[in-house]
């Protein structure tokens, strides 16, 4: 594989977007500048200047070990400065990092490393066993380089053969000399894992992740003087790139380490005694964060941190609930592995702030957003490929494409299904534009209810029926109706033995539904069958009551 | 001249940098956002929603015309909305938009049009005798579009044939479907004039102006919320990318029209009533604005607006007015033509902020600034291209490298002089970078005093002796010795007829110079040859001179 690219040249346009500018910027303009990794006793922090030499010794340990450029070397740790070392110091030297996610399924693990073919895998030592897990039936892996702050010998593993991070790095030279690589050349890999099927490859280019650093960093407003803590998982979209646009400003920039969702006062104290400006993460972590903070004596002063928050609708209440309680600001971005993730940011316009409420810009702000500089996104019909208008109601299969949304899956015959023949890649999200310009998602495109011509959000009425207070979880999906195509069918699994009148359910569905679009029938379950990750799997709810309305 | 691109495509990679795209976000996302045009009575407003449809007529309107991609059209005009439309409406269809100096030497002009062969001249209608003074010995003109209120058959000109601007976007269709442009094709061209020679065309690409309106916009910290006026002449290096990067980001966006630097008061105006938050200019044009706002009865409050200054090293008396008097910031930055410009921006990093004196940050800030993420600049030996060492005091020649510098003059012979042959391009500038990283730039290197193999500037002699309260101008140049290789030898100019003993000078100049440095002779002289710019015309002094430590 040739990657190592066309300059020096005598086109300036043939310099190539490598992100190893964005490290040598920070080195050269705020090598004082703090990165603070991990939480409590085992903190540690250094520098800019530091890390960079760090990285530098990694490549040249890297090079020592027989990395090349092209090979891949995975990557299975937590958010800590060494894996932000690693961020750089793999594909500096050309190779590619790929993203371990620490949490997948042995067999898609496996999957994903016989896929990519590693030849290295940089291991934290609490994750050896996620390793040991896998690697037998990898036979690509020629080594493990483990990180640890103990001495590797004393490390207890089957893994072989087995080679210390702190060790290398201390025995290698402190200078590299970084090569110029192509810059569509690969830089790192991450696969996305849908609810099934193989997990699918995404290869980043070294231009791919320099675009979307610069743009993230423009759409957050980030500067040399804010202060950033990447909580988002770095094998997640590369923690949706916030460690790298912090970088590349000279932002102060803290990883929390190993933390779980349910012990949040780590991270609560990381926010406050950085004195964080900006983060990111999601509901599944920023809910327990509110609700620790709900119970301390004394909210933290959180007043200009922004709250980076994806994967999911942020709720009404966690938005309140940190401004009230914190004065931080949570903003709503969207995007998917695909697209490296960066598509839409939420914030409210200059044209609106004046002209709506309090509460309506709350309401607004839960949409996914406008679609930022550089990237297109339309919504279209799945089957014509007509686009739907910007009215906020019409619905369609949220397309998008730009610098950094992904052509192709590496090496993948869904490829072909995925992106359209000019270069769009089908999100499988079915969602509105509204006059403003702003995205909603409304459902997953298969999820969607299409009853007599129209379609009905089975989400929206979920996101409904739990909020009357005895309703526990709910799933709604669309059953096969001999007139209407389809009709929407509704499992509601109430709280202990209260019971809940249909009637009452018919209420709250009816701020948003009208009367033929309610569910015909709705069933109280004890549990509604979930997926491997813990969504609604409505592909069981829809074989199991395939029949309800053919009768 | 092949320019359409590579997309539709199978790789994200391959997605061409546009700056179509970012019209195309302006629109989408901040429609109602105001750009205002001009001061005063003629003053026009409309919107980004409304530009946008303007540009697309201007697309379709100038392929009416038979313009073709690689076509070079020229524009003679001042910094107003026709001009911003321009910017986007030629380049759009894969034309280069041609930036014409209006103060330039028809001599040059000329030149420049004749190097260039632009088939159209869109002409502001004031600036139509520009046109005719050069227009009849250009062969490649092929016809003139005059932008102007009026009817175009009511305007007096010799050019034919001539088109209205304005019923030409009438006339055309306001949809337009922009086409990929490959992102190497030339966007813009840009002729640098120094004070000798013929004038050398930079050709910008696509690519080129896209990462630079980014990296400009997160420079400045630049948002939606802000309010920029655009200052520096658009045919300047696109203005310094200000236009480009407000648009980006659906800034509202200020823009002059016609002014002159002698009557700052609707400048004042414009920054005051527009609410700015960022502008751009030169000592030239914010000094006179100081001078009248001293003499206002109320300084107006520009608390929280930066203003960028270029050209020229920012007085400090300058830097301070504007504090003092109106609470704004003067921020300088340094560039060039062949740097589309930014190449350092001058900003206090957070490491320096509490560690040194209101007064020392003064002093810091008047340098040229930290490198932007993304370039490479370094100060080199210029016979031995050795690195000198970043200690604030070694002298190099500036080179400078990266995505949006230009590896080569247009069809010209001197690109293998000015370019080193990895890519980095010879400045001409002499500076130092101090451990800090800032970047000063003490002289032009063939104005560097060399002597006893010491190097001695120039400039900075001449900035001490007119500190000298009677000195009114000071002109500095090394003349050849026959032991020291070089001698420092100063004119200067005394106001009416008072009189300044030499040791007053040598006094001044003891601040920074030692006493070996000091000139062997201080001539006074009533007038300082100058070049046709008004810059000390140090060629002339140095010839006139030639013999004076040699008898």
């Amino acid at each position: 594989m040739d990657v190592l690219g066309g300059f020096p040249s005598t086109s300036g346009d043939e310099y190539p977007l490598n992100t190893t500018r964005f490290i040598e910027a920070a080195a050269r303009n705020f090598p004082d500048r703090e990165i603070v990794s991990g939480t409590g006793e085992d903190q540690f922090r250094y520098t800019y200047g530091e890390a960079y030499e760090r990285m530098q010794r990694l490549a040249n340990a890297l090079e020592e070990l027989g990395v090349e450029a092209g090979d891949r070397v995975g990557v299975l740790a937590w958010n800590d400065h060494r894996h932000h070392e690693c961020y750089f110091g793999i594909p500096g030297i050309g190779a590619v990092f790929l993203q371990l996610n620490l949490r997948l399924h042995p067999d898609q693990l496996r999957y994903v490393l016989n896929h990519s073919e590693p030849r290295f895998l940089v291991v934290d030592e609490t994750l050896l066993e996620v390793a040991e897990g896998v690697a037998p039936e990898v036979d690509s892996i020629e080594g493990y380089v483990v990180m640890t702050d103990r001495d590797v010998e004393a490390v207890d593993t089957d893994l072989e053969p087995t080679y210390s991070y702190e060790a290398m790095l201390a025995d290698a030279d402190p200078a590299y000399e970084w090569p110029f690589i192509d810059e569509t050349a690969a830089y790192s890999a991450c696969y996305t894992t849908g609810t099934t099927g193989r997990p699918k490859g995404v290869y980043y280019s070294h231009r791919n992740i320099y675009l979307h650093t610069m743009q993230l960093a423009n759409s957050i407003g980030l500067s040399h003087d804010d202060a950033v803590a990447a909580i988002t998982p770095m094998f997640h979209g590369q923690g949706w790139g916030l460690a790298y646009s912090a970088t590349y400003t000279g932002a102060k920039l803290a990883f929390p380490g190993r933390y779980r969702a349910e012990d949040p006062e780590p991270l609560v104290e990381l926010l406050s005694n950085e004195d964080i400006t900006v983060t990111n993460g999601a509901p599944a972590i920023f809910m327990p964060m509110l609700d620790y903070i709900r119970n301390l004596d004394d909210a933290p002063d959180w007043e200009g941190l922004q709250m980076m928050s994806g994967a999911t609708e942020p709720p009404l209440d966690m938005m309140r609930g940190y401004k009230e309680l914190t004065g931080a600001e949570v903003v709503h971005a969207y995007g998917a592995t695909e697209t490296t993730p960066l598509v839409t940011m939420n914030f409210i316009k200059p044209s609106l702030q004046e002209d709506i409420s309090d509460e309506e810009q709350l309401d607004l702000r839960r949409k996914q957003g406008l679609t930022v500089p550089g990237i297109e996104t339309k919504i279209v019909d799945p089957e014509t490929g007509e686009e739907a208008p910007h009215d906020g109601e019409s619905v369609g299969e949220i397309l998008v494409r730009g610098p950094w949304v992904t052509c192709s899956y590496y090496d993948d015959d869904r490829t072909d299904a995925a992106f359209t023949d000019d270069g769009f890649w089908k999100s499988g999200d079915a969602g509105t534009i509204d006059e403003d310009g702003y995205l909603k998602i409304t459902d997953r495109i298969k999820d969607v209810i299409k009853s007599g011509g129209e379609w009905i959000s089975s989400v929206d009425m979920e996101n409904l029926l739990v909020e009357h207070p005895k309703v526990v979880d709910a799933c709604v999906v669309g059953l096969e109706h001999p007139e209407w195509e389809e009709r929407p069918f509704a499992l509601v699994e109430i709280e202990g033995d209260a019971s809940v009148d249909r009637a009452e359910l018919d209420e709250i569905l009816s701020q948003r539904f009208a009367d033929w679009q309610l569910p015909d029938e709705i069933e109280f379950v004890d549990d509604i069958p979930k997926t491997s990750v813990g969504k609604n799997n409505k592909q069981a709810v829809r074989d199991q009551y395939a029949e309800a309305y053919l009768d």
